[in-house]
């Protein structure tokens, strides 16, 4: 079994000569493996044909060689540079054209390409190989399953913890700390953990100098990494009581979230599910808090295709998965927001995020 | 005060018409606010001489304002894409030569620019450009300083609950929690927290399925962001009690950490403080246990120029950050490595950290 098969896919389908994979989510799915990204180049060719070749630090030969690659890797060290290696790596393996990411590989590279490569014809086909991730595989959806467990269980050791009285930072602790010894290996991404005024900023930024008050919402978002995949779920409470207010804000953002849900399955287009999910949000009398989309593509990427927004006419397959989080942010007032991580199927769609959306009141 | 004059310098140096940012660290330290790198072009274009323009997104035009940016912004929305945008800013800002960061850019805004202005001359400038974040300003070192205050202060809450019987995991977890609880933004990576074996690794992932028993060595790498500078910072302790090899070894990679703090001082190169901390290394009878290099600049990026490694005649300034790191490690056996972050002075360094390097035995 040829397992760059897709990827040799890829490059005829564009007719190019090959697909060259710089590390990040690609390469971790191609290789097997993750190799992170800094001042190094790195880089896999994948040829419409034949055997494939790398180009790899020498400091990394170690971790390459468990990746059992089935091609010629040319490295190089860092007191001497990675001209050379190009230049062996263009000998060994001649191209005059390649797809590459242009979300993921950098203007270095690019132009250590061109250099090696006189007149390669470089083309950005992100969306063809990272469109090879966006429908997930069983084992995708058991990582993602896994992260998801892993979030929702720290999420449920934090709110049993939190009183009023406690700072913003302080409940980001706890929870930053339950999602590491739930056995997340790492955060998809800085939490948001936000009271009061700051839970009406989509992206705020946990406070040490303000104290959570009865009454206040509290709007937590944060996913853990498990085996290379990403959680990502908001949940906001209500700390000691919700105002009539919070209440109906909180039913007409839940409405929208479950319209997500409903709209859902194999065929519909992006487009459609943020319709239904922003029309609920717009036929409320809370049409002026409206601040964002429904939601993004989640895997190995926190944000990757597709994107769920108008405009978006992208037909969502069987097994996709996606972020489904309205929200309404008055600013100055409160925001409610509600993320759940969806699985398309092809009768309608399952939320992998089982926690409870009933309005909550804790501490 | 023009707040981009260092910027029109590198292009005036360079020879270059402009200098382009994309987001990223200098970014940031530019335009003093952070904006997130994602599938979204965000670009400030700064000239040798005459006002500076701006693409963004604009759904990004909220925090834009508050840049107070002194020239013309460009915005494009998602539904429509960004190709017009581009296309706008080279009818208002014509351009021959653009010098940009190649570590930091990625192809698709590269594309983005060939094709809004052909012929452009893309000149990889990371050097030039990131080369004017080498010497901190005292606002940077305080920031550096708090984030390692911060970090330092975590460490130490954590090793006085350190026991036997805990597995690696549940120590990260009580880490990351205490990062946060003292006031860390972030994390400026997710840290090794790894015992007996796995101390040996030098990029060892915590495991939740062995319990550190006495006896074992405990390296702890890791460091807090705050104010956008980021704390890099190891530790290595014993729990219970350290054997002779232990004590003997450790003594080693304190001595070459302590080398090092001696010969920096500013007018050394990269290599004569690489030389010092791996010749003691070397003279040991330990060699065979070298596997890394000194170390790495340190300030907004936690791997940042300069490296610290022989082959590097790269003279360091007075202001100059950087990682003092050396360490040991038998692979089967265990790891030991002592890690410092160096401001280097007119007359020598100063550790920011000061964490005590004293053998230290705990649990």
């Amino acid at each position: 079994m040829d397992r760059f098969a897709e990827y040799r896919g890829v490059a005829r389908r564009l007719g190019v000569d090959a697909v060259g994979l710089v590390p990040g989510p690609n390469f971790t799915r191609a290789l097997g493996q993750a190799f992170g990204t800094n001042e190094r180049p790195k880089l896999v060719i994948i040829p419409a044909e034949g055997e494939p070749a790398a180009l790899m630090p020498n400091l990394e030969l170690g971790s390459w060689a468990q990746v059992d690659f089935p091609g010629k890797t040319f490295d190089w060290m860092d007191q001497t540079g990675y001209g050379d290696a190009f230049a062996a790596l263009a000998g060994h393996l001649p191209l005059t054209s390649l797809a590459v990411e242009g979300q993921v590989m950098r203007v270095f590279v690019h132009h250590a390409l061109a250099a090696a490569y006189p007149g390669l014809q470089i083309v950005d086909a992100e969306r063809e190989i990272s469109g090879l991730r966006t429908v997930k595989t069983d084992a995708d959806i058991a990582a993602l399953e896994q992260a998801i467990r892993i979030s929702e269980t720290a999420l449920s050791d934090t709110i049993a913890q939190v009183r009023a009285g406690m700072t913003e930072k302080q409940v980001e602790s706890i929870l930053v700390g339950a999602l590491f010894a739930n056995g997340a290996d790492d955060m998809a991404f800085a939490p948001i953990v936000a009271a009061a005024d700051n839970s009406a900023r989509p992206h705020a930024h946990a406070r040490s100098d303000y104290q959570i008050r009865p009454g206040d919402a509290l709007l937590i978002d944060f996913g853990g990494i498990s085996a290379g995949f990403c959680a990502d779920i908001t949940r906001t409470f209500f700390v000691g009581h919700a105002s009539d207010e919070a209440q109906e804000v909180y039913a007409t953002v839940l409405a929208a979230n479950e319209a997500g849900h409903r709209v859902t399955r194999a065929g519909v287009t992006a487009h459609q599910i943020d319709d239904a999910v922003i029309g609920v949000l717009e036929a409320s009398p809370y049409a002026d808090r409206i601040r964002t989309k429904t939601g993004h593509g989640l895997g190995r990427d926190v944000h990757e295709a597709p994107y769920i927004m108008r405009g978006n006419h992208e037909v969502l397959a069987a097994g996709t998965v996606f972020t489904n989080e309205p929200g309404l942010y008055q600013l100055g007032g409160f925001g409610v927001r509600i993320e759940d991580d969806v699985l398309v199927t092809e009768t309608g769609c399952r939320s992998l995020t089982t926690f409870p959306k009933d309005l909550t009141v804790i501490g």
